[in-house]
């Protein structure tokens, strides 16, 4: 095979999700449509590579700093939601169930990973939550153990910010089924349970 | 989310195997690793947009036409592996256990697709089989219906052309557990055993 189509092969097999055979899948997919896909995808990406920046308040990705959030008038600014990763704000954005404000941390805590306090974007949060306009801050971590510590530690270093501190709830999903959930989704639905009027 | 991100997410999401998921977790990975992933992916993408192209001779797809496997005397010239997409001819060199040429169809034929014999490139194949150099046309279409019954009709095609005919064996894939094997395949293991000498 010819070394162009290699590198991007390998390229591509980097990817997340990607192996090296879905990678030659994908390569052989973009030259049999050039015109539908190559040519869009080197665009957009030279496109995303020369604007996309990290957002310097709550590193989220956008074209500005501030971003658009963090500058969008309309948004409640007393509310922060606190999330790992910038694929969550997108998810929580999809949801259109939340209007304040955001805080990517950029990971979890993780001794595994060597991942401390230092690695991700603590300080920045405090010194945010520490202004006077802050009047609750949301631990949208994910529902694992590092998640769950996280938030632990986060809240911890919030109490004398005086601020509101909240999590998401726990309980079923919509449209789970009983039998196919475990037993710790159980066990908090039933702790948190509400009566019905 | 911001429109050079989202339209980036869409061609990734068009490509097989993504989906719009897993094409916002990939566009997040490229983001995060300009250096290491981002730029080399644009450059690779633009280098093979511009200098890959079809292989007049057999479908390949290379930088020269004919193709550096058509092109390469120290291959066999009287053998012609006959495979479906460029995949297939990838996955036989990679095997190494073929030093001739190929010639790809660009399909199988299907009803249910719209794809009959114009459709694939069968007239050049037998064009290729009529000169009086090639002694042998090996047809290695998938073991799928489709796949055997574009054989069945390259074979009936290639009648008038003095050459000798074959297809790859079926049998039990190295590694293979009977238990777990269709009956087709032991039925076809059954019918081509050999003997221990």
């Amino acid at each position: 095979m010819t070394a162009s189509l290699d590198n991007l092969i390998t390229v591509f097999s980097k990817l997340p999700g990607l192996g090296s055979r879905s990678a030659r899948r994908v390569v052989l997919h973009l030259i049999r449509n050039r015109e539908k896909l190559l040519t869009p995808l080197i665009d957009n990406l030279a496109q995303v590579n020369q604007t996309i920046r990290t957002c310097d308040v709550c590193g989220n990705f956008d074209v500005i700093s501030p971003c658009n959030i963090c500058s969008d008038l309309r948004r409640d600014d007393s509310q922060i939601c606190v999330v790992e990763e910038i694929a969550d704000l997108w998810a929580i954005e999809r949801s259109q169930m939340f209007r304040g404000r955001y805080h990517v941390l950029g990971g979890v805590l993780s001794a595994l990973d060597g991942k401390g306090p230092d690695q991700l974007n603590i300080d920045s949060l405090i010194a945010r939550a520490a202004s006077s306009r802050i009047a609750e801050v949301i631990l949208a971590t994910n529902a694992t153990v590092e998640g769950q510590t996280t938030a632990h530690y986060i809240s911890d270093r919030l109490l004398g910010c005086n601020v509101k501190i909240s999590r998401l709830a726990h309980g079923i999903p919509m449209g789970g089924e009983l039998d196919y959930l475990d037993e710790g989704t159980l066990g908090a639905a039933f702790k948190a349970r509400l009566a019905i009027d």
